[in-house]
């Protein structure tokens, strides 16, 4: 086991202020907004950025608590191997969102459908792209009979230290 | 800017020991095969994941060396910001494989369609979902006229310290 430093980028200002009812992943046409703050030290990475709808945005899950390696996800009732979920309590507490990218005004990128809590550390921002990103046949194992219900379920605060 | 610690849940074996010749993306309908080892600790955490056909591995891009913000990425002759990029060398070089999983032995995913180089330290596993993972009406910037190339597209070692 090795060890890794990573330094944040930036952060996430949302209109979500906790885990509890924040939406379990992005939801799709919604029109809220927040904002992803860049530190000046990276602004110059943005460059080009502003031609894609979508962005891929790593996080640090910062309020996420320690669990056990089993954990009962949001969309089921049974516990399941943490690497089988999305649950944030993981070893490494990194967040995958697929963000919608409205405009960049300098420092600033203005997103709509994220499922991002007031104050995430942002570790790194990639633009989505479906030749790379998307994949067809896909099986997706205890999740193939709760399908739709991500949309409209909202964080219980189960795995957060609020 | 804040630091964050993550440590190693496992790395990959496979048959790419550099990053030259690599693909640059994962190769879709590849059968070569690679495999994650997964440290002793942690698996617990992989029950249920054999129901998955598909995986997002979150890895450490160990090889990256550092760059400016403004990189030319494999697929393009200009140099662009880097958050505009899925080039490895970038402020965090944490990187993201949708790989196809095989089969699971004990500590062990066998692995096809993959981007990994051997050693690749694997901080995180999560389930590829369609239903989070997929995006409509994406628009692409700079990529928009380079469709197509990644996937016969090689890594060349400029991102690389081997």
């Amino acid at each position: 086991m090795n060890s890794y430093v990573f330094n944040s980028i930036g952060y996430v200002n949302s209109p979500y202020l906790k885990a509890e009812g924040t939406p379990i992943q992005s939801v799709k046409g919604s029109k809220e907004q927040a904002r992803i703050i860049i530190f000046d030290d990276f602004i110059d990475g943005l460059k080009d950025l502003d031609g894609f709808s979508h962005l891929i945005v790593l996080s640090c899950l910062h309020k996420a608590v320690k669990s056990s390696l089993h954990v009962t996800p949001f969309l089921d009732t049974v516990p399941r191997g943490i690497f089988a979920t999305r649950a944030p309590s993981r070893p490494n507490p990194i967040g995958i969102s697929i963000v919608k990218l409205i405009s960049i005004e300098k420092n600033m990128l203005i997103i709509e459908e994220f499922d991002l809590i007031d104050g995430t550390p942002v570790l790194d921002i990639k633009p989505f792209i479906p030749d790379f990103d998307h994949r067809e046949n896909v099986t997706v194992g205890w999740y193939a009979n709760k399908k739709g219900n991500a949309q409209r379920t909202k964080d219980d605060g189960r795995f957060s230290n609020d």
